[in-house]
Order: C-alpha cells, then sequence, then structure tokens
C-alpha cells in the first residue's frame, strides 16, 4: 500500500472536531447539547444577501474571473474606504473564504522550512494552513492575566531568524477576543519595518469591537504598505459562513502578483457565493448595531455568568465572539470528553473547545476552554448553568 | 521590501491567462474575438439546478460539514454506483472545484522534493498544484501521431525512482481529448502496484466521451483500490464551472482521513453550490445525450474543418471538448498573439490557446494549439474560416 505523506500525516486535525463522534453518540442518547465550542453564529444572514441569489438570472453558471467580479472587488474597496483604508480594487484578491487567502498569503511568501511568528492562543487552523506550507510556526504566549494583550516585543525578537518570514496575528482576536491597541498595531510595524518581514493580519471579526472600542487595522499604517496583508472575510460579518468568501488585501504588487498565480490555478471563486456577499455590502448600518448590542449583550452574561463560578477565571474580550476561560479541573480534553459522554442535568449538556489545540506550545492551556458566546439568551444562561453544575459533579468524581 | 517565496516565484502563470491582455485591448478595439482558448461550455446550466439555488430557503447561511453535505455524498455514490463504480458515501470528499480535490490529493501523499510522472501534454494547472505542494513534475511524451495514446509502459519505469509518489492521469486528456482504453488503464494500474504508486486520476470529463466509446475510470479496477484516488467535477459534466464543486474519490481510508484534515482546515466547501449540484444529479439522461450529440457534431465540425487547412495536423479527440492541432507555424505563442494584436478580418478574429503551455519538457509543442470547441456551429465555422486566412497571412508576413 502506498504511503501517506509526511506532511499528510503531521496535519493537525481541529481540536474542534476530536469531540463530533462524542457529541454524535451523545445526540443518538436523545441528550440535547448546547453548543459553545463552534464559532456558527445563530444571527440571521442579511436578506440582501439571501435575495441576491433567490433572484439570480444565470443561465450558464460560468467561472468568475480569478481575483472575483470586478464589480464585487471594486464596492468591497469602497467598504474599507469608509474604514478610511486605502484600498483600491486592485490590492483585493476574492477568495474562498478567509481560509483560502491565509494559504495563498502563506504560499506566496513562505518556502518549506521557513518559520512565521504568531502570538498563542491562535486560531488552530493556522497550524493546518502552516503544515500544508511546509512553515513551522514559533509561538510566543500571550496571558490570560492581561486578557492576551500583545506580549513585549523582546520576546518576537528573541525568535526572529534568517528563516522568520513573518508575523501572523489575529485581530480582534479568535480565541481571545483581544483587540490589538493603536499602540501595540503600530509596535508590531515598526518590528516587521526594522527586520523586514511581512505581517499576515487576519481581521475576519474587524466589524466585532465591543464598547465603541476602535479596530486597529494593518491597513491603516502608510509606511508598512509593502509589508502588510490582510485577510477578510464575509464569513462572521454577515453570518454568511456558509459562503466561503473572503479577500487577500494588500498594497505589495509582488504579493498580490503571487497571489494571483495561486488563485489562477484554482480558477475562480464560487459565483453564487459573490453574488451574496456583494450583496451583502448593502447591509445598513442599523444591521451591525443590532448584531454588536446582541453579541455585547452575550459578552457580558457569559462573563459575568462565569466570573460567578467558583474557580473560573475569564478574560474580558473586546472584540470578535469568543473567550478564553480557565476552569477549577486539569485537563479540559478530559473534562469536555466527559461532558458529552458521562454528564447530563435534565438530559443537556454543553460541547466545548478546550483551548490546548489552539496553544502550540505543548502542555499549555490544558486547563482553559474556549467559549464561543453565539447563542441565544435562555441558552446561553442554561449553558452556563450546566457548567457551573458540571464542574461540581467532574470535581467530585475525578 | 520583504521577498516573495521561491515557490510564489515559480508558480507558472496560466498559458492561457498571458494572452488575456491582448485580449482586452483587442476587445477595446472593437474587435470580436472567438474565443477557442477556454474550457469554459456555452451549455445551458440544468435547470433543476439553478432553481434549486433560486428556491432556497436558508435564513443562516452556515458552514456545511467539511466533507460536504451529507445527503449530497449519499446521492453522488449513487451515480457513480450508476457506472458500476463501487463508491460509497464514505469514499467522497466534497471539494471546491476538482481544482481543490487535487490540491488535497497532492498534499496527502507528496511532501516537498517528491515526484510525480504525468504523461505531457497536460492540463496546465498541475503544474499551479504541484509548485505549491513543493512536488516535481516528470513528464513522459504522448504524441499527437497516435492521438496522444498512453506511451509505453517503459518509459514510465524508466522515471520511476524512490521519490516517486503517484501518476496522475487526466481521462478523458484536457488539453489531448484522448480516452485511455481499458487496456491501458489496466496497464498503468499494474505498474501502480508493481511500484507501490498512487494514480491521480483526473476524470473531470468523465462524461463526455464520443462515438458510443466507454469511459473506463481508475475506480473500476479493484486490486488498485489502494492506489486509486479520482478527482471529479460538477464544472464541465452540468456547465456548472462557476459553483466550484468538485469531490476526491478513494477507497483509501488513509487517503480519505488525511484529505479530510485538509478539508477540515479550510472549514467547508461552498453551500449554494452544493444545493446546485445535489440538485443536478437529477439531470435526466435527455440532458447529456443532447450535450454529447452537441459536442459530437462540434468536434466533427471542427476536426474536419482544420483537416481541410492546408499544413494543420489534428489528433481525433475520443472525449472532452479539446484538440490538439499542429499548425504549419514555429512559434504558437506569437501566432496567438498576433492573431490578436495584428490580424483581424471583416474586424474579427480568434484566441487560442498555445499548447507549450501544456508540455513540461520545455521546447515541446511550439507548434500546437489547444482548441476547445465549445462555441456553437455558426461560431465554430467562422472561427475555422478565420483560422485558415489567418495561417495564410501569417506566413506572408513572416
Ligand atoms: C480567526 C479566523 N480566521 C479565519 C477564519 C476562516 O473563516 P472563513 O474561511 O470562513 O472565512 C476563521 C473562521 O472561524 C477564523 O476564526
Ligand atoms: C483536466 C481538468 N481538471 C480539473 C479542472 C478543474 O476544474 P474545476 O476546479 O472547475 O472542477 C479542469 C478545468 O478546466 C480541467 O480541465
Amino acid at each position: 500500500m502506498p504511503k501517506i505523506s509526511n506532511k499528510g500525516l503531521e496535519m493537525p486535525e481541529s481540536p474542534i472536531r476530536k469531540l463530533v463522534p462524542f457529541a454524535e453518540a451523545a445526540s443518538k442518547k436523545g441528550r440535547k447539547i448546547y453548543q459553545l465550542n463552534i464559532g456558527q453564529p445563530d444571527i440571521k444572514t442579511p436578506e440582501a444577501a439571501l435575495d441576491a441569489v433567490r433572484n439570480h438570472n444565470i443561465e450558464v453558471l460560468s467561472y468568475s474571473h480569478s481575483a472575483g467580479f470586478d464589480s464585487y472587488r471594486e464596492k468591497l474597496a469602497g467598504y474599507y474606504q469608509k474604514s478610511s483604508l486605502p484600498v483600491n480594487k486592485e490590492d483585493i484578491i476574492i477568495t474562498t473564504g478567509g481560509s483560502e487567502a491565509l494559504l495563498f498569503a502563506m504560499g506566496s511568501i513562505t518556502d518549506p522550512g521557513d518559520e512565521v511568528i504568531i502570538p498563542e492562543p491562535f486560531y488552530a487552523n493556522y497550524n493546518g494552513f502552516a503544515t500544508a506550507s511546509g512553515v513551522k510556526i514559533r509561538a510566543i504566549q500571550s496571558s490570560i492575566d492581561n486578557n492576551f494583550a500583545l506580549p513585549p516585543i523582546s520576546e518576537f525578537e528573541k525568535l526572529i531568524s534568517e528563516k522568520t518570514k513573518a508575523i501572523v496575528l489575529c485581530n480582534p482576536g479568535n480565541p481571545t477576543g483581544y483587540l490589538y491597541t493603536k499602540d501595540e498595531v503600530q509596535q508590531l510595524a515598526d518590528l516587521a519595518l526594522k527586520h523586514d518581514l511581512f505581517i499576515i493580519s487576519d481581521e475576519v471579526y474587524r466589524e466585532f469591537a465591543y464598547e465603541g472600542a476602535e479596530h486597529h487595522s494593518i491597513m491603516s499604517i502608510p509606511e508598512l504598505a509593502e509589508n502588510a496583508i490582510m485577510v477578510d472575510s464575509v464569513s462572521k460579518r454577515y453570518s454568511m459562513c456558509g459562503a466561503r468568501i473572503g479577500c487577500l488585501v494588500s498594497k505589495n504588487t509582488e504579493v498580490i502578483a503571487t497571489a494571483m498565480k495561486f488563485a489562477q490555478a484554482r480558477l475562480s471563486p464560487p459565483t453564487f457565493a459573490q453574488i451574496a456577499s456583494e450583496a451583502a455590502l448593502d447591509t445598513p448600518q442599523s444591521y451591525f448595531d443590532d448584531v454588536i448590542e446582541q453579541y455585547t449583550f452575550r459578552r457580558n452574561l457569559l462573563v459575568d455568568g462565569l466570573e460567578k463560578i467558583e474557580g473560573v477565571k475569564v478574560a474580558k474580550p473586546k472584540g470578535a465572539f469568543y473567550c478564553i476561560a480557565e476552569l477549577p479541573i486539569e485537563d479540559a480534553d478530559d473534562f469536555a470528553k466527559w461532558l458529552l459522554e458521562d454528564f447530563e442535568d435534565d438530559n443537556e449538556t454543553i460541547m466545548v473547545a478546550p483551548a490546548a489545540g489552539f496553544y502550540s506550545t505543548p502542555n499549555t492551556g490544558k486547563n482553559q476552554v474556549r467559549i464561543a458566546y453565539v447563542l441565544k439568551k435562555e441558552n446561553l444562561e442554561r449553558a452556563i448553568e450546566i457548567l457551573e453544575k458540571a464542574l461540581k459533579q467532574y470535581k467530585l468524581q475525578k
């Protein structure tokens, strides 16, 4: 039998998916599961986007331009310009999700053996894209004690070598919910300029900033034009995860020309989804206001609820819709499995994402979980109640 | 300024796209261009597929399963079973186009430095996927003189080394239109078994076989179960190129498990497109009968027309909708550019794909072009007429 590649063997399994078989078994037993583990919002997709697809008048569903619809890129540039970001149509390649933009960015700037530096905990699929590209991730720990703020720049400098090609940021952060300050983004920019590095800034949660906090995009720093690559997506912004539309943005024409070669090889991004995404750009501000209000409410509910549970420590998120909580347990992997296999309260339980999968340093974050606050009030309240009861019972049993 | 990766620099540009600027300039001059260069069919997408999307009742456009809709995989397995292929739901991963399936297949079985063997001329984007994966393509020439039949197995054996991981086939072939015989597929299977290699069989044109010729899928050989990876797509089958749905199929559970890790990293294939693709499976046989009749007619028209032009040699295609023609010129690159820049007949011209981009051996196929017969009768007739006139004029000028 022929052999799988080393790369294939090393490809990490998603830390969230690992629990799926246990969840399926629990569902089969008739158990209701509150899903705190995935970033799939319950928010309705804007009608304008859904209607645009309903009203399509396509006869031949043909390939689009590899960079995406011209009209969509133009309009999307306008969206960024409204946030005072100097983005033009030519700086944008439409991709199949932010996921593909991350893959194109890595492929365009790294070779096998190269390294990228990422503050951990980080979005777990960066591991997958890095492995697929043969790239090594060097992690710098951020800490729950200061809500996962940017680690000292000196920590980055310690890791920078000939092999370092980029710093990857997630702003606002998944799983941390951290929103980098203007000063932090500037510090990173200075670092990148000093060492001639790229910054890949994953800003798929850019609209999700709470309490009026401002989001500082990597594209807002003029002197970083040649170094900055922004990754964005419609998935979370318009609750359109299934569309699979994102984009790669850069003012560096070499980056765009190179990423375009990757884009051309795969021909084009999905057409129906581009129709939906273009229409979504007309979503009125009131939609976002409602959504932000909703998430702010949920965040407060979650954080307050968690803080009331004995032994739980939580990092208050300023953006995105996740938070990391430290639990009074030793092994969140075991706890998460136990929740699905052995626990129930009134035939209900919860599913959480063990945070260790978001760290690349071994044995880190083992007592932490990531909780997504994508559930409505009653469900979130009930989920917190279940967590509290479960922690008590788990403690007694172990 | 930070540097692009070597991989990025090596990523080939699509041989077809290179001509686009010249075509755009010609269009601006008001010139009508008959596009013989791209595999974008003019055939209507089945109404059932388009309607399914029109009638969607999605409220939250959420991620689907990373392997695709369960219902779609099930029904798709049924489609293969109707062709007597032993494919079950578990053997299928739905991908974003056949393109992504090719990328997942390469990623799952090759590491940087590995090699794959491909008969040339071959689908040019194999170069892109190989480069992205750090894999070297070793090409074996097939010849226009026998319609691009399988080269002798001894030629393959000469290239097989420790580094060889797979043979990549395209059946029916783009750009050759060649349909492998049962015996040829069996010879390749024996070779793969003897040397413990994978066969990646790109069968995206599987429905396009003419004159009642039978298509022999790699999945039809039971003893090859662990070695065979099939790539398929809805793009051409249902004239749904813009959907971006394909699949990777294998009975090798390690291959599927590994490709699933790549699939999970990118979350899911596009939802609207899956709805369309699932509905497309209900397309009645009469649709295909019409399409095949249409393409058979066009093929005959094209081949007969080309054969009448002095100095033109053409390989009669048995499948897909391309053919390679050898022209009485030295450099098809130059000729193709000239057609767009300097030639016109009644303010009309044609666009062809120089075949050199489909060969990986340098200086091969330089006097050949690939012609896609995706135009309707009148247009195809006119395009052939233009080609004939252009060849005469080109000869006089050079
Ligand atoms: C931080 C981050 N980046 C990128 C993505 C990829 O999203 P998509 O491919 O749906 O745009 C996600 C999805 O959860 C994410 O959380
Ligand atoms: C031989 C071959 N394989 C794969 C593809 C990829 O097609 P898609 O990604 O649209 O499924 C094409 C498209 O032209 C092709 O000709």
